[in-house]
């Protein structure tokens, strides 16, 4: 049960991607597991990876294919990540490119190949073939929704989102979907996630806005601080919406990089609100910290405790396993006194101790409710950092001892 | 449930220790609450302590009344951590020493206090000093095992144990009790550990035998990533065996620290046995690391991943689990095509890929079992590091998000 988070609303269609979603067979329910994204010619691309040194072979792959080709196609299958496969999972992951750009007459590299679902275990290649055979037959414009579902492993909802802005008198659009729900903690990367845009965008400015966007959004979320093998984000614009190139210098910059941060902010959190589990949305704020790092280093290791994670599940105010963790997280020179700690608007540490008029009953009518923030106040500098994660529920532990059962 | 781990059979008396104690009532279910470990004047003693820097009150007390005064007892109370609270808690921690000192006719500078149980409550003072006044009345050399069942908190069973070694023609005995089973991730120190012995060791080399032998024992060791503010572990010699004083240049030196070793790995693994929840004991073994500290650090990632805790509970061989957790380690240049990992005996990574002798009834063999044994080869280096943990169960879940209802 996703927590503030229903199956998506239309997805505004973006000029210049047209999207197909399959049943191949890969995963064993039956569901779609194989899912292209076809770009028209012109189309610019910006990508971040996980930094997970056991990363997969597609993301290696794809990484590479990126430094050669403008991509032309981005191919995705679920229920199988192919990750820990050696040799011969590579040697697959650019068959299924051969593949598909043999359907699509164009380079093998201007293939980008993306896996998510079990790690150590080979892609069933005749499966394969047919499903890419078969796939593009479907490609159109409106297929949004398809997609989102198509890339899903244990999500209980799709992921997407579409904005409009206004860039220099020409609307644009954006719109992405994303998947993830377990093994979360992006280092850097992201989970899947692909967002398109119809606007006109430098190359090196697309990066850079991803870049930027990501770590104040993917980049800062936690389901389990499983960094996982798969995690890749893309994004890309097909300069179809004729406004004047965006670049670093352009009035709008910021404009278009606010609205992207909104799109990935709203992707990313929507993975939290369908954690494995999740029964809470809960955002972690640590504020007057010397560096933005350390203010994420304490926001991380709240997000992590199992102390605390479960303490939110059972709606329980028990406020000494917040303060517990913001002891242990590695900061140095930490000044006790000066730290403040709020649940919601409740204050429950007020220099170091428990605040004078807090009580239980404050404590509890915020622990009552869906979705929780957590404030801590370092008291020691003006950086902040905030991360957004879930609770720790036996539904957690049920799926991930049953996952692949 | 423990793995593997009944209560204690009958625990050696250290002569010039005696112990007492007592249900005073601090704890909701009535057992016992208040212990109280009496030494001989003469007595040597070291400690290591929490670096949580939210420590508790009676942790901060007892390093400054150790700083000062050879101690001559002992006070633990289990049901309350007093932690969290403040100046109060602090009064609380001091009047508690004066109220024993008065029994003692001592000085308060000379008892050590130590707490455990719920953070951020006061401490209950008529019920506390109630049973002060009533606890050493009984206090007596045979009482380890009481003393050892007055300090748990969620443990399940007793942990403690004792051995003889003899010491330049003189047997010593060292008998020691420890309480753990949650919020256990001892960062230089460690959960609450009574070590006495009855040698003769001289105090800068006790200290030097603890903090020596705790680095591979209590601060290898983690259930849930939590480093409690509660931490402490002292070890008494009471100097009564005539051995001649131990100093690191004694001929008996390494062995006094191989039994001290013996003595609180099994006390540290004994907590791991009792973990909340558990129904696995694991050993994580890292070795062909460049350090020890790059060793510990692959280690600890395996043993926080809530991933591979679940697979654990589940006998999952869902290996990929703990290949992802090598690959986010916090370890730089990380050549993959080096890594080998084993479960049990069994090879499932060579080379950074899957063995090609590796099959799934294989891993099931190895993880049907209560023990299981990890180990990671990083083939760039030479230094290992062990640490111990436990699964991830609804047990755990259940536990505490019930903790304090």
């Amino acid at each position: 049960m996703a927590v503030g988070l229903s199956h998506p609303d239309k997805i505004l269609p973006i000029a210049g991607v047209r999207l197909a979603s399959l049943a191949a067979g890969i995963k064993k329910n039956g569901k779609d597991d194989l899912v292209v994204l076809i770009l028209d010619e012109g189309s610019t691309c910006a990508a971040t990876f996980t930094k997970n040194a056991f990363c997969a072979a597609p993301v290696i792959l794809a990484k590479k294919h990126l430094s050669q080709q403008s991509p032309l196609a981005l191919v995705v299958n679920s229920g199988n990540a192919n990750a820990g496969t050696g040799e011969t999972g590579m040697q697959n992951a650019i068959q299924s490119c051969v593949w598909l750009s043999e359907k699509l007459q164009c380079l093998p590299e201007q293939i980008l190949p993306f896996s998510t679902g079990v790690i150590g275990e080979q892609l069933p290649m005749s499966v394969l073939k047919a499903g890419i055979d078969q796939v593009i037959n479907g490609a159109s414009e409106n297929n949004w929704s398809l997609a989102a579902k198509g890339i899903m492993t244990t999500d209980t909802v799709a992921k997407a989102i579409s904005r409009t802005v206004s860039i220099a008198g020409h609307e644009i659009t954006i719109s992405g979907i994303a998947k993830g729900s377990g093994m979360i903690c992006p280092n850097m990367a992201t989970m899947l996630a692909f967002i398109t845009t119809d606007a006109d965008v430098d190359s090196d400015f697309l990066q850079q806005c991803l870049s930027n966007v990501v770590e104040k959004s993917f980049n800062s979320i936690t389901v389990d601080g499983d960094t996982s093998t798969n995690d890749a984000c893309v994004l890309v614009a097909t300069a179809k919406a004729s406004n004047p190139q965006l670049n670093a210098n352009s009035e709008d910059a910021s404009l278009f990089i606010d609205v992207l941060k909104d799109v990935c902010q709203f992707l990313a959190q929507a993975i939290i609100r369908d954690a494995e589990g999740a029964t809470k949305f809960v955002t972690i704020t640590v504020s007057q910290a010397r560096s933005t790092a350390e203010a994420k280093n304490v926001a991380y290791t709240i997000a992590h405790s199992p102390l605390v994670k479960t303490a939110l599940f059972a709606s329980d105010p028990n406020w000494g396993r917040i303060l517990a963790a913001v002891g242990r997280a590695d900061i140095k020179q930490l000044d006790i006194n000066g730290v403040n700690i709020y649940l919601g608007d409740v204050c429950i540490v007020r220099n170091g101790g428990v605040a004078e008029d807090y009580s239980e009953d404050k404590g509890q009518s915020v622990m009552d409710q869906d979705e929780i923030t957590i404030l801590v106040e370092l008291g020691s500098g003006n950086d902040s950092a905030t991360v957004w994660t879930s609770d720790l529920s036996h539904e957690y532990v049920r799926i991930n001892a049953e996952y692949r059962s």
